[in-house]
């Protein structure tokens, strides 16, 4: 009995509706944030799973947590799978948690099925992959990756005034039962698996999608300070108003990114306002600009015009813009691309090769492994949302592959 | 000696004084909630000063707190004066607070000038005439006056989810022990003093503004519901951003309220994101808008083109438009008005006719009572802001003008 056969379409689908109970809000969503009460209930069922089939425990000091299946080769460096379990606050019920649940099957399916590998399999969950709660994501892969050290985002609240270094102090408290692991090392070979987050696979009415790369992302942070003063005494020409020079600043920004073939994505998403009264003009606006594109010199170009864009376009108020997320593009390794499409084909799943849209934890694995993804189709290319949406069927699919790709690989 | 005389700049600077410490922001400004601790803080120790000239206190359902100096003739109805203690959330020192005080201070001088008045003077704190935790503003006087039952707004929330009734619960069990009268009564007169949170006072360098009326305001709120997305994945052609379609509503609503006289005030001074998040297009957008004028006619006119030109401007997402506070230009009486004129000259403080641009208590008790307002200057306009300044020389210029008006009107 092959991986792949063993694979479980019901456990896989019940595990996850499981999960989905931890933090459900109306529509099928799900609310769960990084090292919440919530995320630590879900983190101990998937660990007692895990130990159903004796793999091994542990977590590092970003909270990362490990679920090793040990290879036969005590030595060899081990193939990595996983994702994130932590969801956007308004968000669906499969992003990330589908690619730490597959590997978990995977390695379920490889030890129901009495298959040992050279070497250790072990599943990932990365913290803090959404940036929902803590901005920005994917803390979790880039601390372990030695991209940035944790302690750099010590001081990040959330909308709370929580801040990060306390939750994860909290949570590590909470989890002073779990084995420790130095954070960082070189897998043999890192497969994510993932919703796809687009409309492409179901568009084509394809299975599998062999993800060929990431297209890059970079984030920043706009404060624009103006004055308050009184809505009914305060004429409109006199008015420091950072609300009308956000209107301006975004309407600069669109003009930037304008894009005839729809590639680069610039997103505001979040916008606070103070006092944010009715009957006062504003002293001060912040908003988000998230702004991507798969060629690394366009992003850099756009993303490098964007502080003198939004300072041309102000009219009474004063700016700071802010980076906070730099992400490049990044190109797959052709082994852990080729394994995939390899494993689909044995798997008989019909498989298409294409980028993603969406930053993932793999972005940051790149530089200490060869490095790939794999995704299953997403309704109507809904993410981030409560109506998102990856049938059974097709999340089995995913896993079949996943359970061929990591048996190829540890092999 | 006269009640203007009596008057002490020094005892209501202190008093004002104290009171700025409860509730003391950065900058001098304050933030006092309506039936907040603090403000109950603030309302005991104006209770406690009342009661040092035995004045009568009572509250009534909707927490509007009464400080009564008897009369020679117990039947004659009341001359009432007083505003508002609550400020906006980074708001001044003297913005509603100084007309409470003005009130008390008027009452306190005819106590130690010896004088009897034949009508009795009361004094009233307003229950949130911000709207700044609570919108809309007003609520006390409205429900004092009977133009909305305070029922009305039970269910309001402030920001962190507490609604109105919860609140004024609380409050009215804080101040149990206080005697309770009745809303609402027609009094012989009413006369607010107030800051004029305006610029045209210290321009003209003049002392003591005879407000002759208030010009009308209306407010809305806009919700925009969109469809939350992926900010990585989904084409911003495909988008139903309602970001974006609240930047073309409020581009066209700029347009609605342009005026060349820039007598208009339009503002939009809160904007609420949902799921407000930085990577995840927004579901749903809030906002306000505060629109004011002089002329009924031009108020009503822009103000019920408001949905649909919003309708109109959007491209992809759809709007709500909900319409929460109106009140239509008022004019005061001009036996009130010619009585604050005719005070001011008997002081020998330099006056000035103006309407007011802000709206006030005074608005709601127009039906009820021959009514009118004073104002003090404000340092170069600025209101709603912790830079806001009246000096304590100007402050007692107004009070009294105030306190030589209510002995007028009282005998």
């Amino acid at each position: 009995m092959s991986a792949a056969a063993a694979v479980s379409q019901s456990r896989q689908w019940d595990r996850l509706m499981t999960l989905v109970r931890l933090g459900a809000i109306p529509g099928d969503g799900v609310n769960r944030p990084c090292l919440s009460p919530l995320d630590r209930e879900a983190r101990r069922l998937v660990i007692a799973w895990a130990q159903e089939i004796g793999a091994e425990v542990s977590i590092d000091e970003a909270a990362n947590l490990f679920l090793r299946r040990a290879g036969t080769d005590p030595d060899a460096a081990p193939v990595l799978t996983g994702s994130h379990m932590d969801s956007q606050p308004e968000g669906g019920r499969f992003d990330g948690i589908y690619g730490v649940i597959a590997g978990l099957e995977a390695i379920t399916a490889l030890h129901d099925a009495g298959i040992t590998t050279r070497r250790p399999i072990e599943v990932v969950a990365w913290t803090n992959e959404e940036g929902g709660r803590f901005a920005p994501g994917c803390m979790g892969s880039m601390a372990w990756a030695g991209h940035t050290p944790i302690t750099a985002w010590a001081d990040v609240r959330d909308p709370a005034g929580i801040t990060f270094g306390a939750a994860l102090d909290e949570h590590l408290a909470a989890e002073a039962d779990l084995p420790r692991r130095p954070l960082g090392y070189r897998p043999h070979a890192y497969l994510e698996a993932h919703i796809e987050q687009g409309p492409v696979l179901e568009a084509a009415d394809i299975e599998i999608g062999v993800v060929t790369g990431i297209q890059g992302s970079r984030w920043f942070s706009v404060t624009i300070t103006g004055a308050s003063a009184h809505a009914g005494t305060a004429p409109v020409g006199t008015r420091q108003d950072p609300v009308q020079d956000m209107l301006r600043a975004i309407t600069a920004l669109n003009e930037l990114t304008a894009d005839p073939t729809d590639t680069l994505r610039f997103t505001v998403g979040r916008i606070d306002v103070l006092p944010n009264t009715s009957n006062t003009v504003a002293s001060q606006v912040r908003f988000s600009i998230d702004i991507r594109h798969p060629d690394g010199a366009i992003l850099r170009a756009k993303g490098d015009a964007i502080a003198s864009t939004i300072a041309a376009a102000l009219k009474t108020c004063r700016a700071e813009v802010k980076e906070h997320f730099n992400a490049m593009p990044v190109g797959f390794a052709a082994e852990v691309v080729e394994t995939v499409a390899a494993a689909a084909a044995a798997c008989g799943h019909s498989a298409l090769r294409l980028p993603s849209g969406a930053f993932h934890d793999a972005q940051f694995v790149v530089p200490l492994a060869p490095t790939g993804m794999l995704f299953v189709p997403s309704r109507a290319g809904i993410s981030h949302n409560p109506a998102e949406y990856t049938s059974p069927e097709q999340l089995a699919a995913g896993t079949r592959v996943l359970a061929e790709s990591l048996a190829r690989l540890a092999s």
